[in-house]
């Protein structure tokens, strides 16, 4: 099924009619578009590819009715080793924390269930927008295999309660309560959804990338500090950030009561 | 009144008729089952105990209408010294971290108020089941003494705004907020309490313990580390607990979609 | 405009009624309470000797209908170099970094806007109280400039992903969401906000003062540290001032069934 690497994951450029956004779709909807190794790595490829284009904005969604049901099972399970599955993961985490790293912003599109690495998938993005029959749950506990890795980003999501009561249950909660505990930013209909996730890639690739990169980098590397040592980084980066010439144009318009002109 | 230490904590094995729970039970009624020495040394005996053995689940309940009105004034003011109050606070935060090191999942049923102290061992737990009509205070302030040793747990399970009004008013919420802030799981009427802890602590028991027991551990240590950090150790821990024979029949099952065989 | 430096931040003794409050009003009201060099000047000054006098609470708030519009971009615009802006943002985090060190609980009073530098304010603030007309933004984006410094609190007041969306977009949250996100702690209507302000401090200033300024330097300094560390240094800071007189004295009149008689 898996022949052709390209087929595993859609790229669509200008994706929602949104000049500058990607949207990759994990495309094996019958197999509820779990993470093969061929699909991890084709993510990572991709990824690491969008990171070094002019791409302001990256949307992930899912093929088909699940947006993604986490690893592969059935190929995880025709290899048991320690060896394997140690570096199985590893893969896994080099292609999440990916996403952490670009500089471009990289929202989820959540429009089905997003189970076990897929619910960490959502919960690595670093925005989520979610069609209201969206569901999530990290349900490996269920077959006697704890969500560890999905627990990372959870865990800085969510309230430790909350995560744990995930973790340790396996149960679904649906889209409301994932806003309220903090994994997804909105909830909308489903038929809705495109143009929730258009608006605000759009909203974000209006603003200067030098802003939203810079920016980035610093909200997650700021939030590792403690608060003197952030505030140190955020002040220089802000400095920096204030000497671009989008900056200055944007200010020096905002004075002067005119849209900013970063059409250069 | 505490003159047999055996009387203060009420041991119930499979407890909520859920066979592998233990149910304790502090069981000073009339103290508002107020913590003395007494009963933070029965408290971290039996919890050292139970972490040695074969439980799964371990539910914290309080007789009587308050779950736990936090350390036992009286007994602190008969021997004021800055020694007995070190060596008090050490011994009560050595209790509460059992709580947190031992394998079991520990669900706090709060069916009254939960003051000080007592609100936070609700903080502490891992997981909480209140019933609605039960309250939660750090009230410490109250008396001129702001509650410390509870603001650490209180501190990394609500935003810390609103835990510092609680630490600076020494005001109750009530079990909906409580709920809203992340500081309970669950709310439901006092009739369901009973209920709704067997619920959520069947769903745990039916889990291997191996998951639930690795996945606890993991969850805490990961939770202060950095992210890398934290996906190199989930990455273990996860493909250790996928050699596990439970693990590898649960994901076997799921794959042929059969129940699976746990019952060796 | 702001020739006399006393001018731009209003300093009232025993405000909102309150004994013991030192009420701080913005005072720029033509400018949006922007946060001019004279300005932010003025409140590390000003903040830096409350902290060294026998007042109990702050309370800072704006005059006019904005709270705070954040930096004073016309001036901050008019001498463009890297060692400008360090040196403005060094100093602002400087500013903000007292309220936290201060031993005086700060309580935001926010009638209208606050933006960027602004929004940071309210998110320094140990506690804050909003009208329900109030709206919160970290606008910089919309300029080019990324808030970067106004991330450091406001990623840990909020979950991350609403965190990120607000930094990203640069929109608008109303009191309502601000109060759900853990940006502030309540919401009244703007005729009932000195009120609830009054309440809130009076309440704070009803306990002893030994117990409210170890709490707060505690509350920030455990909030760091891992959970072990953090109850080590907790059990010792609540030793001690179980020692104080106050607390002795509160505990005993709390087993006697009085008042305490903390008006020595």
């Amino acid at each position: 099924m898996d022949s052709n690497a390209a087929d595993l994951l859609e790229i669509e450029r200008d994706a929602y009619g949104v000049r500058g956004v990607v949207g990759l779709t994990l495309n094996r909807p019958d197999a509820f578009n779990a993470l093969s190794e061929a699909l991890l790595d084709e993510l990572h490829k991709t990824l690491t590819a969008i990171a070094q284009s002019d791409a302001r904005v990256v949307v992930i969604g899912g093929a088909g009715r699940a947006f993604c049901a986490g690893h592969d099972l059935k190929e995880m399970r025709a290899a048991p080793s320690l060896e394997h599955y140690k570096a199985l993961f590893a893969r896994c985490s080099r292609m999440m924390m990916t996403i952490q790293h670009m500089p471009q912003p990289v929202i989820a599109r959540v429009q089905g269930i997003a189970t076990a690495a897929g619910c960490q998938l959502v919960a690595m993005c670093d925005l989520a927008v979610a069609a209201d029959i969206a569901r999530f749950a990290v349900s490996g506990v269920n077959l006697g295999l704890f969500c560890a890795t999905p627990s990372v980003p959870l865990s800085r999501n969510l309230s430790r309660k909350a995560a744990l009561e995930m973790l340790l249950t396996g149960e679904f909660i649906d889209a409301t309560k994932a806003r309220q505990l903090g994994l997804v930013n909105r909830v909308v209909p489903l038929d809705a959804l495109d143009k929730e996730v258009a608006d605000l890639a759009a909203s974000i690739c209006a603003k200067p990338v030098e802003a939203v990169s810079a920016g980035k980098a610093l909200f997650y590397r700021q939030l590792e500090m403690g608060v003197e040592a952030a505030y140190q980084l955020a002040g220089q980066t802000m400095a920096c950030n204030m000497m671009d010439d989008s900056a200055l144009e944007g200010v020096q318009a905002f004075i002067e009561k005119r849209p900013p002109d970063w059409h250069r």
